[in-house]
């Protein structure tokens, strides 16, 4: 195994970061498998809190020794946390070594020595706690790349998968209140070239079909049923076909996801969290995978919280991490053959 | 074959409604099937359209008749449209037909002899510029039925279908903008009771668990992602208990429809028309039904429309409608037993 490795960030160490990390590595590190080419990961994170779980773990100095170690052992770019980690009772002393974590990540990806990012998840309270001062990931990994030249349109976006499913995000955490102001032609259209030139860049896809859902019941049923359609969607899907997308006007929510409706598009532009995250847990509860697009870097993520109620347990479900390891693997090799 | 047998509407005789009632009767007359108790039906509806597309029919002119007749032709009570009939064409002049066809049907089952209403599609513009008064079938057969006695919430309340997924919802054909306004405790416990009273009278379940999904992503977060949650719904659930239903407090909505997930309910109340129709049509999108909870008769429909656009190129899927046929069926047992 060659190649440079993913860096993954170990999370909030007191969630499941550590268990699903631990409960991946002996799944992707043993061939065979549906491997994409770059495969081995490193951890940054405290390499005693994963040994502790009884996975073999080997520290590392440098991502470049991450593929020589991978097939026996998780290789560890070790950084401790500074406070005792008690499995489901998150530290805030902790939470400036889980952004430090992050930040070195991001490092290591913009100076090219990983090939991307998967972040195990992290709890936004006691990083608040300790000052960190970003909604989350996303928007952190967004500034931390701020400077970094990217030759696109900029996200941050953020994209569910499941199965083949992509389901892209004009709105993320917002209520439905706040719909009618936030969904707007602007945001709808950058989301949507983010995610066109993201299907190119990131999954080989020359020639991307994307779909628009649409906000209203019946996309609206010609006005009867709201006027976002007419007013803000339909005109935008048109401007963007104007300018080279191939994307549909704004079509029903609730016939864009059945199996024959999503084999005639590589990509859907949802409009609300729900509108998106329904078909996906629908389709995959356990194994969707959250990337965010528009970035000069690959970034994945498993599609679920820290699970600080069963860290700590056995219990928890690797299947999102591991899919969001493939993701990204598969999204660096992408980009790499560019 | 014997029992009352259902009563179908032929639908609009220029959408598909004639086509999906002769594909699905030879699947429906012929056992061995899974077949309800109740499963012969009679048609209301204009005869020579169901003829010229080839079925056998057979002209009755009471539904005693019906279970005879089924197993070798279609019964039809015959009331001709009064205007030809062109696949794909609606004409107003046979719109007065077909809300007769509907009222007949109707007070053959208010009356005893039928034991329960399917509906063919109807398109609402041919209808209006008839001067029929009512949004669409549910609220026409909910006037048409409220002076029939019954010993529970009246609805209508509309439940959607597929696989074992049972989706009620509060709101219909409402743009999202309105939902703030109408996700009321009010409409929302009013469901629920219907609801709940539906399980056991119409499906036999004895003690219904009742799932509500929450309006805001995330069921709101503990306020951060909207209000609703914690100013209406828990409130709204918590009465609702202490009536003695048994339902979740708002629960994330991407998180109640998987496999899993929809094993820990017998019914989920949605909020709106997506939040159903989404998942709904993710799991079945050609088998999902439409029922009619909390009236004094049982009444299903196919979950589509008139399809003008296809009709009469014989490429009309009567999944659907032989899943609202088998609803009606096992509705009608379940009210016949208690």
């Amino acid at each position: 195994m060659s190649g440079r490795p993913l860096i993954v960030t170990m999370g909030d160490p007191a969630g499941v970061g550590p268990e699903i990390i631990a409960k991946a590595w002996p799944i992707l590190a043993t061939p065979p498998g549906p491997l994409a080419p770059v495969t081995s990961f490193a951890v940054i994170g405290d390499g005693d809190v994963l040994a502790a779980l009884g996975a073999p773990v080997q520290q590392i100095f440098s991502p470049s020794e991450a593929a020589a170690v991978f097939s026996r052992a998780i290789p560890v770019l070790h950084h401790p946390a500074p406070a005792p980690v008690t499995p489901g009772q998150p530290d805030p002393r902790n939470a400036v070594a889980v952004a430090d974590w992050i930040e070195r990540t991001v490092d290591l990806v913009i100076s090219g020595e990983g090939s991307g990012v998967v972040t195990a998840p992290i709890a936004k309270a006691p990083m608040y706690a300790s000052g960190f001062r970003f909604p989350g990931h996303t928007e952190f990994i967004a500034e931390l790349t701020a400077d970094m030249p990217f030759s696109g349109t900029r996200g941050p976006v953020m994209m569910l998968t499941a199965k083949d499913l992509r389901a892209c995000l004009v709105t993320i955490h917002v209520a439905i209140d706040q719909l009618p102001e936030l969904v707007t032609a602007e945001r709808v259209m950058r989301v949507a070239r983010v995610v066109h030139e993201s299907m190119k860049r990131d999954f080989g896809i020359q020639a991307p079909r994307l779909a628009m859902a649409a906000l209203n019941p019946h996309a609206g049923e010609g006005g009867s049923i709201g006027l976002q359609e007419i007013e803000i969607l339909r005109p935008a899907a048109a401007s963007l076909r104007a300018e080279g997308l191939n994307i549909t006007d704004p079509l029903p929510a609730d016939t864009l996801f059945h199996d024959e409706a999503r084999a005639r598009y590589d990509a859907v532009v949802c409009l609300y969290h729900d509108q998106a995250l329904i078909p996906v847990k629908t389709l995959d509860f356990w194994g969707g995978v959250n990337a965010t697009l528009g970035l000069p870097i690959v970034r994945t993520s498993p599609d679920h919280g820290t699970g600080f109620d069963i860290a700590g347990k056995g219990v928890a479900r690797a299947d999102s991490f591991i899919a969001a390891v493939r993701l990204a693997s598969e999204m660096a090799a992408a980009r790499a053959t560019r």
